[in-house]
């Protein structure tokens, strides 16, 4: 296949929210305590959302878009300083075209991953509020300005179960293909039941219901792996990973699958190649360790089953991940981009994943599962639908896009063109 | 290549301390303060090593070899009920020829696989009197009573740094090959500085200048991975392979390949599949975050070339793990046994390994690799200086041991024999 041909689809992309959000959607009644942008008192020359006293959700190494590398960091950005393609969805489109990337899910930035952010704040009236505003732009508003290029992703109050629930069935009016929980439910703040607690069971049955894939990102469980004194960020970017197999154990033993044969994971972040020594071993200790006594899953279903059947993986960049793919299972493996944190390879997200894919030996029926086909059954999501195949192709949205500047632009750069456009 | 034909040394067998032990190995001027058996308080049926006021090392599920697996479990063990060539090593070679293992390095039980509960304890002085006491029967004793059968392997004082490089120069003056420290030092006890700290450097350096290999065995890393309350012993058995990840990324990202380019370090029980993905993703994070600025490997040498040249893992059973060999580095490849926890595949290791062997479709020189030649010149010991190769194969063994009965044996039963010959 050529790079041109290839329809890709990334079920691991980001968004900060647009500054007038909140205004938008936020509810009339208490507007004056909707999160409001003010400096950043860690650098008052960038912007950063403070809600309920404390500021909530800033920007740094997760928005680093054609930033050069010397500018990446941790320090706190803000709107002024950003590649507009991370916050304005008429240019992310755009941005999307300049990669070849057709659709993408949304992770949100100010809430949390998962809105963990949310959960972990003292006021719960405005927390499900904020919750709400942000499903109401990015499911409601997003998906359907930009037909066949967001798969809609969500959010869910999770601090409270029975209003989870009642915004799951309120999504799921609104076309909602996914709900973003938190991968470890027990790293987030001061701690929330893991999912075999029963404390999940509603969401998890309202989603089974809907056929709504729970995608897990990596976030909070990093905070479950205790590194030494002075640790390094290199130290904690590189274990990420792990994460996956911590929050996949924890929904394999959890019971969640005997209980809702049909409920779906889609594991964001965490590439790919953790998946086949870690059946290896699940597969090993149903039969080796059986004197524990533990069932997990449905009666003559094995680990292996359980991740064909009930997960979906993704990978950025992964040049050894497809060698086992056999293992795993071809229809179990997405891609993502990442867009646009510092792991993300966007703008030439084409080339690193064809030169893998080649690498690989994969056929032109396993590219084209592993980079739409797999997301579109997984997600019941037809990115056709809106979009004719031969206008959704790497070559089709990039001919759309030849005017999009990807090159490399200084944070100062672009606080030039904001105040020239904003003054 | 027939499994008759293999040779195969295991890089990671424990031993549980004969009774005997420190009678004949603790100085005679402490010999009242020295670890003594008697009955376990949490089952005064079964022995228990006393050792500065409380019981240490405990046996239980690392002692299962050929009791039924109704049998297997936490509960603690003693002598009377353990198959006893986990303790008399006139049996455990027998054991071992039983299995077709030709040889293995041995961790300890009582002092912890790295001398990990000794450092734990108040008095070091008696906690060096006992390493050195395990050393003298581990390396001292048992290496030479059974030339060829066992690479030698010792722990070291590790809380004492001055003194654990004297003890390992008198260990290298015996002849050991390997020196086993703990994977995530900051994981024991209080927490010990980490690789990076410049606290092991003497040790590093006085093994990288005697050519002697640093095992590091999952133990104590265990407790870095924070679980959620009321998780199951399944869980951490299933997740215990990340500590591997963990305790590699400290060593490369330490600097101690840098400081001392020659040290080896043999990663024993987390397998081989978590190292192609951990590979890849330290590849893309020196390019791609070359931001931080952390340079940790000596200059042009890639996180690839470091595995290759500096690390050796092995795995038990895993039937993916050499779909990637060629990502690893078929050199990079052992083989272990984890006779007799519960893990091991004893007796059956040459079968459940040919048929991951064959299904791989590895080559007979990639086999040989895999089972013994790796481990050969990794750890430089030469496994058929004492025994030649047509008296070291899986069938030649195999035939010497045909009267070793390796069948199902109860706790019952083995107390039952162990009554009887010690009455």
């Amino acid at each position: 296949m050529n790079i041109d041909d290839m329809v890709m689809i990334s079920i691991d992309d980001h968004v900060v929210e647009p500054p007038d959000l909140f205004e938008k959607y936020f509810p009339k009644s208490l507007r004056d305590q909707a999160p409001k942008l003010t400096a950043n008192p860690r650098n008052p020359d960038v912007q950063a959302w403070m809600f309920q006293g404390v500021v909530v959700g800033s920007s740094g190494l997760n928005a680093v878009a054609s930033w050069p590398k010397e500018e990446w960091g941790m320090d706190p950005t803000g709107y002024a300083e950003m590649r507009p393609g991370i916050y304005d969805m008429d240019l992310r489109v755009r941005d999307m075209d300049a990669n070849g990337t057709l659709a993408a899910t949304l992770f949100a930035t100010f809430p949390g991953f998962a809105g963990t952010h949310l959960a972990s704040l003292p006021d719960k009236k405005l927390s499900l509020a904020a919750c709400k505003a942000f499903n109401d732009w990015v499911v409601g508003e997003v998906s359907s300005t930009y037909p066949g290029r967001f798969i809609p992703l969500g959010i869910i109050p999770f601090f409270d179960v029975d209003e989870s629930v009642k915004e799951i069935e309120r999504l799921d009016a609104m076309g909602v293909r996914s709900i973003s929980i938190p991968e470890t439910p027990y790293g987030v703040g001061e701690g929330y039941p893991p999912f075999k607690s029963g404390y999940w069971d509603p969401i998890f049955k309202a989603c089974a219901d809907r056929n709504i894939v729970l995608s897990l990102h990596i976030g909070g469980g990093i905070s479950l792996v205790k590194r030494a004194e002075g640790f390094d960020l290199d130290d904690m970017m590189i274990l990420t990973p792990l994460i996956s197999t911590i929050a996949a154990t924890d929904v394999m033993l959890s019971g969640a699958i005997k209980k809702f044969p049909d409920l779906k994971f889609a594991m964001s972040e965490g590439g790919v190649g953790w998946v086949p020594p870690w059946l290896d071993r699940l597969e090993r200790h149903v039969t080796n360790q059986e004197w524990t006594g533990r069932t997990f899953l449905p009666k003559g279903m094995t680990p292996t089953d359980a991740w064909r059947k009930n997960f979906l993986a993704c990978y950025i960049t992964e040049p050894s991940a497809l060698s086992n793919r056999d293992r795993l299972g071809i229809d179990t493996i997405a891609w993502e981009c990442d867009y646009p944190h510092s792991d993300s390879t966007w703008p030439n997200s084409p080339e690193m994943l064809m030169t893998e894919l080649t690498a690989s030996n994969c056929t032109d029926a396993e590219i084209d599962k592993i980079t739409h086909e797999n997301v579109a059954r997984f997600f019941d999501w037809d990115p056709f639908k809106h979009i004719p195949r031969e206008q959704a192709t790497v070559g089709a949205l990039r001919a759309k896009a030849t005017d999009v500047d990807t090159s490399e632009t200084s944070k100062h750069e672009y606080r030039r063109r904001y105040e020239l456009a904003n003054s």
